[in-house]
């Protein structure tokens, strides 16, 4: 059972302003619930329906901090920012400010990216390639947002996310800085490199003036045909195939 | 203007089942209404905003097949599929089924996907690395989706897009089947070769079973951490990066 309170808690969290405040955000469905339960992350809420909650006791038991409520599929729908809910939801505690800065390893640089489909997809990628720290600049999608949760699958789970002005970041870790461009070095000429900072630009403007003077190097995906450009989610994972996993 | 029987005929365009009675789709939006009008595609209708109509008589004029209509705000609302409609719309007649069939280069063979993004993603990606040709197994969603139009930007324009069953494909072209999965060969170890179908999978069940067993190679890109897999449109990108481009 929910309460209206509940009810009308749970729905404020499809809102950024609300998540901040309570420093929770909303994991939906099966895959992506079994994803988080499985994890020692700090669960506050979990609403399912009667079969699903009865077929997951061992992954709920792990969780004694969290409340588990039973709803019928109208209730979650009313409280779901899916188009088709499906079986069960969770209000996650967000995870403090990761406390260890990137150091001689490869990591992302988010200037302004806006789509949460991007988003998401770019924290998979990370995961996938073993790419531990992602620093998104302050005018970035809210990581948290429902649709990110969504695309990233679970890989919140494993990557550090950090808030921060990039040039600020930038200083603090001291490591080459390559920005991803149209007009930029060839990025399979480059010369070897063990690690650095891929900075990602938003999805219309590019990379900001500020942070393409700070970068060492610029750099781009060879183009043979006619596309203006590549999405922003799948340049990240081009420079991963071609720079992170060589 | 538009009449109430133009305004009916457009909006029935949002479904698959008109658009291929009529042999049209959709191209939305002002970048991509550019894109197309800029080619020399057979247009039937542009409708839009009187100071976008205004501001591109050049391209406009480019196209004496098709009708003109000025329309306000509202009308254009009233027809569009964007969620945000965007000062123009353009009806569109669908390119023919391509003759040429690939030679001894990289295509593309898609196996059921099913998500509107990833096929728009796709068509973009092989735009971009000079891929000509995508062959689509009867279970893809349709090409002309208006999602599909919008994520790829205008790349329809030049890759030959094929309908076929893919073991029919496959004998036609007689070239080597590489097939994207979780449990291949890894990508970076494999011999360089020239050409070649690159085969992706559906986003939940993979490369079917049937498609499977006439691959040539199972193909993996390998994983350094934890994430399950990685998206269709992404692992597009980088076998593109890895093996096209070298």
């Amino acid at each position: 059972m929910l309460s209206k309170a509940q009810n009308k808690y749970i729905r404020s969290l499809t809102q950024q302003k609300y998540r901040k405040e309570y420093q929770v955000f909303l994991a939906e469905g099966d895959k992506i619930a079994r994803e988080w339960l499985s994890e020692a992350t700090k669960i506050e809420m979990i609403v399912g329906l009667q079969h699903w909650i009865d077929a997951h006791a061992p992954l709920i038991n792990k969780h004694p901090e969290a409340s588990v409520h039973i709803v019928d599929e109208q209730t979650l729908a009313s409280i779901s920012a899916l188009q088709t809910p499906n079986q069960v939801l969770l209000v996650v505690h967000m995870p403090g400010t990761p406390l260890a800065l990137p150091e001689k390893e490869w990591c992302f640089a988010l200037d302004d990216i806006q789509d949460p489909g991007n988003m998401g997809t770019i924290i998979r990628i990370a995961d996938w390639f073993g790419v531990k720290h992602i620093v998104c600049s302050p005018g970035c999608v809210d990581v948290y947002n429902s649709k990110v949760v969504q695309a990233a699958m679970g890989s919140h789970l494993r990557v550090m996310i950090h808030t921060a002005e990039l040039p600020v970041f930038f200083k603090e870790v001291n490591m080459p800085v390559l920005a991803a461009t149209l007009h930029g070095s060839n990025v399979y000429q480059l010369p070897k490199q063990l690690y650095g900072i891929l900075v990602l630009g938003n999805e219309s403007k590019g990379v900001s003036e500020v942070v393409m003077q700070l970068a060492t190097q610029k750099i781009t995906i060879p183009r043979k045909g006619g596309a203006e450009s590549l999405n922003a989610g799948v340049s990240a994972g081009i420079l991963c195939a071609l720079l992170v996993a060589c």
